[in-house]
């Protein structure tokens, strides 16, 4: 770690007062977790071109580097604690940019209360973030993908399909619709809900690849198979009003980006989850249920199958992806 | 986190049989530290054109990124735990490319003792290896870059300028002096030296951007001034011809890339080095004493003075820097 870029130290050193971080000036960053707690790590980097447009305002490039990383968390139960960030700054980012850039990033710990420990900065033609985030939960409750059981409802948080609309109206489209472009620029991982679900849920993951994808992957990681109800599926207001003028369900359930939890639980747990989804006021929808155990690694049938409300399959082209 | 990339995710899960890494199928890795342990947590990104030649064979690229960050573990007295790695694939990398680089990089993992937890995979146009290392040391024990006392020893392990010396012969330069191509392309961080130090510095730091910069680092943070015998400075064979040869001073000194470790030490603490560096095979070599502190903050005053024989400064162009 270090600081070999003299204005980017000084923009970060102020946003990392915390005691691991050392000012920013060591080697590395010291935390001590509290006793009877994990560490749960998650990364994720955005580059860009890739996962956002290389003209993106610097602020919805912090925005979602942060909630991106933040949400792998909220799926997993996890409280905040601290972040390092690789920072590859780009020759198209000029010092205004990178001060934008840093105070937005800045203005997003402090919202979400997680710690900057420390990073690296290094010149490269493709701007990133590579930012690496550390939360904790107690001992052994994490909740992973793998836990689903034959009979659990599916749910997911939040509408699904905002996050890309919200990117279609960032890049000038479907601005007849709502707008909802908040949902990409500035998204908001219901992490308040997923540190309750530890002693509720049976499995989880967060949906950023796409609805159905990601679903596979906790039937795949569960060795089940569930059934979805298409017509149960959350939309927005835009949402619904674009699938009403005949666009496609693909993109709305497979755009990706939502920042949302999908999560398995006992049909014992509904009262608990409403009421938990009442005080967190969080959007609460059950989608589906694990219809059945497959045989581990079996990926034919470990999988979510999208039904229609007289009960036949729904076939996506595709299921999920990351644009932009 | 997750796996978009089929050939990666099948030639990164074998190297992630951990119970933190839960096959790379989940969205973050849990780690619980042992009791009476902080976690001590470093991050380096490599670019591909910036950090090395863009041509560099992949076992290079993945040595490189392990020792970059293990270098910065070994320097805080910590053991190894585990990594978390955001790959840039580059559009130049073919498969054979990749598989080499992650052949390499799990091989690595092993020799060192590292885990790897987890990681993201992202197409871009600029090949990266951003990598975040995690270490443990007993509770309070990590040494800081801060610590150093008037009237310390200077040490430094290992010798001075083969990383520099090095990346010039992999570029086919000064291939007329001993080969320590290895210095630049395999680099070694004296790890089980530096768990060690916990018990015996008073500060430590990397070795990385140039010995006195890097000196003058542990000077700022710990707020004093050092003087450093030239002539004690500790080079190879390679290093000493090169000088006698009349190459600049600057570049052995200050080409960066050493990877070893510069501490302070109270001169009582010196027959337990020396048995400590026994036991360890490690080469170290005393070069110079603290000789005074100075207001915090004095970056005029705090710093590293190269010294000769005579006692006069030795003035240097530049201090250190990263190439590739």
């Amino acid at each position: 770690m270090g600081g070999e870029f003299g204005l980017i130290r000084d923009l970060l050193a102020p946003l990392a007062q915390n005691p691991s971080a050392l000012g920013l000036r060591d080697d590395a960053a010291v935390f001590s977790a509290p006793k009877g707690y994990d560490l749960v790590v998650s990364t994720d980097a955005l580059v860009s071109g890739v996962h956002f447009p290389a003209q993106t305002k610097a602020s919805l490039v912090a925005n979602r580097a942060l909630a991106c990383n933040i949400s792998d968390l909220a799926a997993k139960g996890a409280s905040l604690a601290g972040c390092t960030l690789n920072l590859g700054l780009s020759s198209e980012w000029d010092d205004l940019y990178m001060r934008e850039l840093i105070s937005a990033f800045g203005a997003g710990l402090k919202t979400w209360g997680l710690e900057l420990w420390g990073g690296d900065t290094v010149r490269t033609p493709t701007g990133f973030l590579s930012l690496t985030v550390h939360g904790l939960v107690p001992h052994g409750k994490m909740v992973q993908r793998s836990g689903a059981q034959n009979g659990d409802d599916v749910y997911v948080t939040g509408v699904i399909g905002d996050g890309w609309l919200g990117l279609q109206q960032e890049l000038g489209e479907q601005n007849h619709l709502d707008d909802v472009r908040k949902a990409y620029s500035d998204p908001q991982p219901p992490l308040a809900f997923g540190q309750k679900l530890i002693d509720i849920a049976t499995s989880s993951l967060d949906i950023s690849d796409g609805l159905m994808a990601d679903l596979d992957h906790l039937c795949h990681a569960s060795a089940v198979r569930m059934d979805i109800q298409g017509a149960d599926i959350p939309y927005s207001g835009a949402g619904q009003a674009y699938l009403n003028a005949g666009g496609a369900l693909e993109m709305l359930l497979g755009g990706g980006d939502d920042l949302q939890i999908g999560f398995t639980a006992s049909p014992a747990k509904e009262a608990a989850l409403r009421a938990l989804a009442q005080a967190t006021q969080t959007q609460l929808t059950k989608i589906g249920r694990v219809t059945g155990d497959v045989t581990q690694g079996d990926s034919q049938m470990s999988r979510a199958v999208l039904r229609s409300q007289s009960g036949t399959e729904i076939a996506l082209e595709t299921r999920g992806y990351r644009h932009f």
